[in-house]
This record gives structure tokens, sequence and C-alpha cells, in this order.
């Protein structure tokens, strides 16, 4: 192996720390440094590559590729510019309804830097997107369904602890199997939110709370819970902390179609995961190395999942994916 | 839309017919002819398309994309090259042994030629190998497994029939269902050949036939059963014919690794096909629109789905796949 792709992550959470660690399972990569806002000493970490982000200019020549793990919320929306301006970049920005703005806004930026910007990597949007452009190329007389779960909903959970009462809680969203197996058996036809997917609640009250309004607050809430059956538990601190600290996910997406004379086929890609942050960061360090060569060969401006050609995503050469893979 | 994707279908047996109906399904496609190296009149359909294979050349500069039909065993090592240096091309070479030496051909001759020459396309070779190769890329610590079936092999059931005392005969291939869960549940271990496949066998005997000496014949039969639990099904042609005459299969590609300190993560791909000829001819149509694609951008030689987004498997613009799939 000639160089290893020298990787940047900026932003320090759930997602910089996955990619931290799965850098450290593809061994044609190394990690440079790891950029934060804080300071550096009040990083809960004496990790030795952490860098305040002032020094980042320090880093352009070396640094072949920089993964962005801020939020689409907050952070993206600045960074992803700032970053795209100087390296190539990953990022998984999510909030599907802005992404073509924000592929828009990344492409000029990268085009006159001459770097390459994916954006909105991970697995939804990512490899569940690769999944529903997949279904309905292949099978263009049919219908694509998408079930997420069993996972937990960082937004629901959020909205939980926000109520009057509640000291903790985490919300599971959970696909509802009955419907599954029927899109599975080839009923195309359309259900509604509820009869796709459940919800479910685990909820720490604090000391005297109305554990009855808490529950219709949680019920009624619209948007969130009022258009899903929703379920709450109340549980202690500490089961909570025993039984619901893990952040697993996943999903479904489901291609049925009809081919010929009403023949059918179906195509199901899923998900299990332990860890939701973790196969995000192992997606997005795949996609690293595609960035890298495709900066390699010239490419320059915002790309997204369904730009790039899989091999790309391998330390392996052509010549030995075809021998071993296809 | 400017003007329809010209195709070409050369052979005209279950694969040809299947691209002829596929190609039916996608408006942005229009079937120019059929080529056969039979007499036109000899062949069963009064298919206007049908065309004898000696006026290739008059379509020379008609035809955008030759989707070859042949079978890999005996047509496409003659045909890939004949054709690959006059059209651009797409074929479902599925001799895994041989696949470098042909793409290696294949990418010669295309170079030579100006054209794009795709190969190996379908589901496997093809989306499953897709999967195979985004499995080990995302979970670089983790292990694939193919599954296939419930389906009908081919060449099983060639093999059954060439036996002594046997008039018809289908042989279907089923995954374990006990090892395909543990492999779900990410039990992570060798499988032999027997704990992942078995093989059942419905087979019309001739009159009077020694089914005992049938029946060992080919549960002994080295390389193609003897490996494997066998059963064998005596039944009548009606029988055959009723309930045995469809060409349905599928299969699983399921990728289980460990991200961080040995979370567990499970990738699944499955198919259910009531048709593997027709949805196999789907694909291949959905490929042949990125040959031309390809191809109108200046792409020369020889390419396998390995190196083609997913992007250009689609009619839509890049700006409205954005929008409605990532």
């Amino acid at each position: 192996m000639d160089k290893k792709i020298k990787i940047g992550i900026v932003g320090y959470g759930n997602i910089g720390k996955g990619v931290e660690k799965a850098i450290a399972q593809n061994p044609d990569m190394e990690l440079e440094a790891i950029f934060t806002r804080r300071e550096v000493s009040a990083v809960d970490s004496n990790n030795a590559k952490l860098v305040h982000i002032s020094k980042l200019e320090v880093y352009k020549e070396v640094i072949d590729v920089m993964i962005l793990c801020g939020g689409s919320a907050t952070d993206l929306g600045e960074q992803g510019p700032m970053l795209a301006s100087q390296f190539n970049t990953v990022d998984s920005f999510d909030t599907h309804a802005k992404i073509p703005e924000y592929f828009s806004m990344m492409d000029n930026i990268a085009k006159k830097a001459g770097t390459v910007a994916l954006i909105s990597t991970g697995w939804d949007p990512g490899l569940f997107s690769l999944n529903r452009l997949l279904g309905e190329a292949v099978l263009p007389d049919g219908k694509d369904y998408t079930f997420w779960g069993k996972g937990v909903s960082q937004g629901h959970s959020d909205a939980i602890r926000r109520l009057e009462g509640v000291k903790n809680g985490v919300q599971y969203t959970i696909p509802i199997e009955e419907t599954l197996e029927k899109v599975r058996c080839g009923e195309c036809c359309e259900f509604t939110t509820r009869e796709k997917h459940q919800r479910v609640c685990y909820v720490v009250p604090e000391e005297s709370a109305d554990l009855h309004k808490i529950e219709e607050d949680i019920k009624n809430m619209p948007n969130y819970f009022a258009d899903y059956d929703t379920t709450v538990h109340f549980i202690s601190e500490e089961e909570l902390k025993t039984n619901h600290s893990g952040m697993p996910h996943g999903g479904f997406v489901i291609r049925t179609g009809n081919t010929g004379n009403g023949t059918k086929q179906i195509m199901e890609f899923s998900l299990k995961l332990d860890s939701n942050a973790e196969f995000t960061s192992s997606v997005i360090v795949a996609y690293a190395r595609a960035v890298y060569k495709m900066a390699n060969e010239g490419k320059k401006g915002a790309v997204t999942v369904l730009d790039i050609p899989f091999s790309y995503l391998s330390p392996k050469s052509p010549e030995q994916l075809r021998k071993e893979l296809l």
C-alpha cells in the first residue's frame, strides 16, 4: 500500500467517536486529527489527536478527507461550506427537505475550491436511498416501503423528556410485523401511519408526578405520537440505565413489483444494528475512501451516494473485486 | 424526453423474452430488433421485431445498446466479442471463474471499437455482488453469507434429467431456515455445504424404471448432490406441469460484523422472485440505461455493476433523485 488516507474528524460526539473506531478497522486509513470547538482541555477525553478548530489551516495540505460529524440542524449549515472550501468532505446531512438546497450550496463551494463534498451519507439518507433507487429502476411497475426500527428515535425521546413531570425517557420506533409480512407476501397496498409503526416509550417520572397526565400528554402529542399506537411504560432511572442505554436501530426497504404479465418480484434490504451511531460511522468511513479516490481522479463539486460506484468504497483493486466478489 | 433509448436483443430464449417485456415497462426505451441465429420463419413466434443475425450491420447506427441474451457456456464467448466490436453491449456472463478472462477480452475489444461493454449483470453475479462488496467495505471486521433459493436450479435439473430411467425432473435449492436464523442472530461461524442448503427433486420416471436406483443415483451424484441432504419425490408428468413449471428463485446476502468494541451489526439483502428469468431481465434492462448514459459521456471499454453509480440506472435526473429518493 502506497500511502495511507489521512482523515480528519470535525466534532467529537457519538458519530465522531464512531468514526474514530471505524478508521481503526481500516488499515489503509489513518486518523490525523479530531477538531473540536471546545477548549481541548475541556473535552472529557485525553485523546492526543484532539485539536482546537482554530488550527484547521495547519492541516490543509495534510488531511485528505475531512469527516463532518456535526448535526444537520445546527452545525452542518455553517461547518459544511467552511470546510468544503478547504478540504474534501463527507457529511451525514439528514434534513431530507433541505437536501437539494444544501447540495447546491456545497456544490458551488466545492467546485470553486476544487474539492469533493459528499453529502448525506449514512444509512437513511444513504444505504436506504440507494435501495429505493435500485428498487424503482429494476421494478418500475411496483411500490416501495420503508420501515424503521426497532430502534431509538432521538427526536421522539427528546420530545418526551421535554414534558412536565418527566425526568428521563427513551422512545422506540417499532415496525408492525403483520404489515411487514403483508408487504413481503407482495400484498401491494397503502398502509396508514398507524399500520406501519408503533411507538413504545420508557419514561422515568419525577417524584409525585401525575402519571396519567404524562401518558395522555405523550399519546396526544401531534406529529410525534398522535397518529400512532403508543405504549407508555413507567420505569426507574436504574432500569432505564440498565436496559435502555444502548442505541439500537435498523429498518427495512422493500420493493414489490410486477414483471411480464403480473409476475410478483420482491427485493428487500434490511439493517439490524446494535449501535446506530457506530454503523452510521462505518458507512461514512467507507464513503470517505470513495471521496479520496474521486478527488485523486480530479473530480470536483458535491456528490451523493447515488453518484458513487460501489468499487470506490473498497480498498481492493478493480481486478481483485471482479475476481473475488462478482 | 428527447429520444428513446433504442435496444436490440440478441437471442430469443427465456432472457430475451424477459428483456422484451421489461423494455415495455420503461417508457424511455424502445425495442428496435430481436436478432436470432435461426431462420426467422422457423422461430415459434410471429414477433415482427425478429431479424436474422446476418443483418446486424444494418442496425449499427440505429441501436444504442445491444442486450446479449445467450448463455455463458456456449454463446457469449463468441457473441460477446463480435457484438462489442460494433455495439454497446450488456450481458449476464455468469461463469464466475472465467469472469476475469472474459472481462479482459471484452475490455480490449470495446476500447478498440469505442464501445461500452457491461458484463456479468443480473442478480448473481450482479445485485448480490454489489451487496457483498458493500458489506465488506462497511463492516470490514465481519463475514458474509450467500444463500440461494428457494428456487429452481437449471444445472441440477439438467443433471437429473440426464439419468437413466428419468423422463423429466425439476430440482429446488432451498436455504436451511435454521442456519439463516443463526446468521441473522449474528452467530458468526462457518457452516458446511450441508448446513446451508438442501436439495429437493421432483422426478417423473420412465415407465417401469427402477425408482430405488434413480434415487440412489441422484443422492450420490458427486458435486451436484452428494454433499447435500437431498430429497427425491416421484411424481407424474401432469403434476410436474401443474406444480413445477414456474421458475421461482431468490436468495440472501447477509453480512454480519462488529464495530467498536464488539458491537454487532447485520446487513441483509434478499430477493423473492416468482420468475428468475424475468427479474434477471429487468436488472439487465436497467443497466442498459446505464450503458447508454456512459457511452454518451464518452466512456469506452468493459465495465461491471461494481463500476456504475446507481443514479445511472434511473430515467430520472440527478436533481429529481436527490429530491425524491435521498
